[in-house]
Parts: C-alpha cells; structure tokens; sequence
C-alpha cells in the first residue's frame, strides 16, 4: 500500500523545493465525441476525484509551474495554457478528509503530512488540447486513474475542484471570442459541422448552420481544401483548416463572429 | 525617519499573522474629468510609485484581503471588485531596490527585512469606484502620497506593477460586455454624453453618438428622467439613471452593446 522509501525521500525532497501553501490546478480539456472532456485524477482508495495539479518550484515563474504539470499527465509540451482564476478561500480544502486518505495510504512522515495539511491558495490554468499527439494519462503517486470525462457528467470532487472546473467553463464561453479554440482542439482539417459542433459544445446552445457558416466564412480565416472523402457522392462535405496568420491576427482583436 | 518601537511591533505582529510569500494588488479605478484614473501610492524617499497592496492573514479568505485593502485606502465598503490575474513571475520584484529602501526608512528588523524581500505571488484584483462617497486617500507606512492618477498618464513603478495596471485595462476592455462599468463609475444620474464618454475612455476609440444612443436605449436598461437644468434653453440634455434589476440581468448573459 504504501511507497518506497526511495519514492517517499524523493517526494519530501521535491516538496522542500516547493513555495508552500501555493500551487496550480489544471483544467486540461479536449474535444472529443461531440463533447468536452476534461483530465481527472482519481485519489487512491477513495471515490474521490481531482484535477491535475502541482506545487511551484521556488526558482519557478508560476506558468512553468502549469505548463511542467500538463507535461507530466499528458506528455504534449507546446499547447494553449491560459491562467483564468485564483481559488484562495479558507477553507477550500477539507483537511479530515485528506488526513483519512494520508491514513489510508500509509503515508505519515510528519514533513509530508504537514505539507498537504497547510491551507493552499491555487492558480487555476485552462489548458485546451488536441490528443492525437498525446501519451495515455498518467497517475502521480495519490492517485490510482487518470481519465477523460465528459465535462457534462461529471464525478464528486475532492475539495472545491468542482467550482475549478466550472469557473473554467464559464472563462471559456466568456472569452470564446479571444481564445483560440478551434486551433486548439480540433484535428488539423476539419468539417464546417466538426467547427459548429465545437461551439455548439462549449456554449451549451444550437447555432442556426447558415447564420454559422456565413459568418465565419466571411472571416476569411478558414482555407477550404478537397471535400472529405466518404466513399459516397455529391453530398461529401469540404474540408477546412484555419489560416493561422490571419487567426492569430483576428484572435488578437477577438474574433467576435458568435456573439 | 523611522517608524516608532510602537509602530514597529504592530507591523511585525500583522505580518506574523499573515500567509508568507502571497500578495493581493488592488488596481482602484475612478471615472473623472473624462479620464479613467488609477489610485497610486508613491514610496516614502522614491520616485517610485505602487499599487495599493496588502497580505492575506491566515484565517482570511483572499477576496477578503482586497476588500480590506480597498478600504484602507479608500473608506468605501460596498464596492465593485473583480479579481483578474495572478502574477507569479520569479523575479518580478527588485530586492535589491526593495533593500534600499528599508535601508532609507532605518527599518532593519530582521523579520520585517526578512518578510518583504521573499518572493511573494500576487493576486490583482480591479475595483470600480465612484469617489462621491470616498475618503481622501490615505497612505501607509511604507508610503508618502497616495494619489489618484490618469491611466493615461503613469509615473515610474517598483516591481511590475506597470504590468498589472495594463492587465487590469485589458481586462475591462475584454470583459466590458459582461462588467456594471456604468453603474459603479458614473453618479446616479448622467448625461447619455457622459455615458458615452465612459465607454470611449475604456475602448480608447471615439463612438458614433447616433449609433451608441441607438443601441443602449434599445437595451432598456436607462430611466429617463427630467432635463439637466443648465439655466440655458431647450438644449438642455436629458439625465438618466440605470434600471438596476434589469442591469444586473443583462450583465449576467453579458450586455453586448457596445461591441
């Protein structure tokens, strides 16, 4: 049950890195099956879910902090990490309930257990990727899974870990219009219905396919390739891929072509 | 030129109580004289200016610390504020400067020398004020003025401070869809030329005056009331004054007037 005692010494050491009572939490989410799916954890011995997170090495700027973090689950080094809020309530994390799993996990060096008791304010980032370039997830030494879940059913939290996630819903629609999404999460080509569908996801409403298609379109950022080959006939859909100079340009500006 | 023994040791017992190495920032804005202005302190023997700061005690929630913050500084309570951004760059504070100063100010207790020139992550917090009701600006001990001052128009800062001032304008050009601007800036009746003036000093662009009025008053969200008397004739503008419940209403699914 517990860990070795080399694991433990490199645990302690790593933690006397750290700041204490900062760290960063990762809303890591992807499109994937017409949904959002956001990277959980899941702690040893409980039903208990959390996000990816991590502490801030003391020579370490605090984005480094998140992008080292998403590295670790997901092993894709270059992706879109945007901070969007700091959860700093007192009494945000349930110490009982941490002490039992610390308990459970055999895990009572005094320098550990204190560690995890303090209060911790976090940073929150947003991370948007694309996983075809992914590793699987991977679990750190509290957990025993790391999945993707669909950001619409979600598990019971550890913490406040669910108001992460909402808050970092609520950023993304918010910001839809300067946040570069669809580079992010969609595959390289994609369908006009693949772009809608995206949206239609993380604002949570149907967009009218004409009113869609004619305004981004007239964005002039999309550049249209061959029609997707279906084995079918006249009705195969065109591919796109975005015209990344003139995204970035417009993303700049904010795009505005939903709202 | 130094604190008094007295003095002293009530700082010292403060930041005992405080949670080492974490800041809140308070970019305090104003609406006047057709400008938007920023509430700055000047360091005490500098020409270095900040933003009004503090740090979180150990049993108090972080947004907390800002509203205490804000108050200290201003005297208003009831206030719009909106946390924005953490800033956790490893070297974003000069300590060396920081170490001149104390040596200025003939404050060498080693706690107090100790506890300001750790690294500290700071969290930004933006607060909409309308000073009709405010206090004078009032310093603190590690400062000799503190001043309201155009956004427009900045001194030199310490630290990084001019970074979080341009984040918090960025913030309110973004989110100015889905923040009460006018209705924490403006007085509780205003000209639909003041108004404009307000949404124009945030964008830094000139709006159409047919264009804007047609928009916000389609809104319904503007109680029309008498004129403004201007001793004067029929030229007199209308005064108006915000709907609040149907404000809030709209603020909540984002405005969208303006953009």
């Amino acid at each position: 049950m517990g860990l070795s005692p080399k694991k433990m010494s490199m645990i302690e050491s790593s933690l006397a890195n750290s700041i204490p009572g900062q760290s960063v939490d990762c809303v890591i989410i992807r499109y994937k099956d017409r949904a959002l799916q956001v990277l959980l954890l899941k702690l040893k011995n409980t039903e208990l879910w959390t996000l990816p997170g991590g502490f801030i090495f003391k020579n370490e700027d605090i984005d480094d902090a998140a992008k080292r973090v998403v590295e670790e689950r997901v092993g894709i080094k270059s992706i879109f990490l945007n901070q969007f809020y700091t959860f700093g309530k007192y009494n945000r994390r349930n110490i009982e309930q941490l002490m039992q799993l610390f308990d459970k996990m055999e895990m009572k060096k005094p320098f550990i257990m204190h560690w995890f008791t303090q209060r911790f304010i976090t940073t929150a980032y947003l991370a948007l990727v694309n996983t075809s370039k992914a590793i699987l997830p991977q679990t750190e030494f509290l957990s025993s899974k790391c999945e993707w879940v669909p950001i619409s059913d979600l598990p019971e939290f550890a913490f406040d870990h669910h108001k992460i996630i909402r808050k970092a819903h609520e950023h993304l629609r918010i910001q839809i219009n300067y946040l570069p999404i669809g580079l992010n999460l969609l595959d390289e080509t994609f369908t006009m219905k693949e772009l809608k569908n995206l949206y239609e996801a993380i604002l949570g409403v149907n967009l009218d396919r004409g009113n869609f298609q004619r305004k981004i379109l007239k964005l002039n950022i999309l550049i249209r390739l061959d029609k997707k080959f279906t084995g079918g006939a006249h009705k195969a859909p065109y591919l796109y891929r975005f015209d990344k100079k003139r995204y970035a340009e417009l993303n700049r500006k904010g795009i505005g072509f939903i709202r």
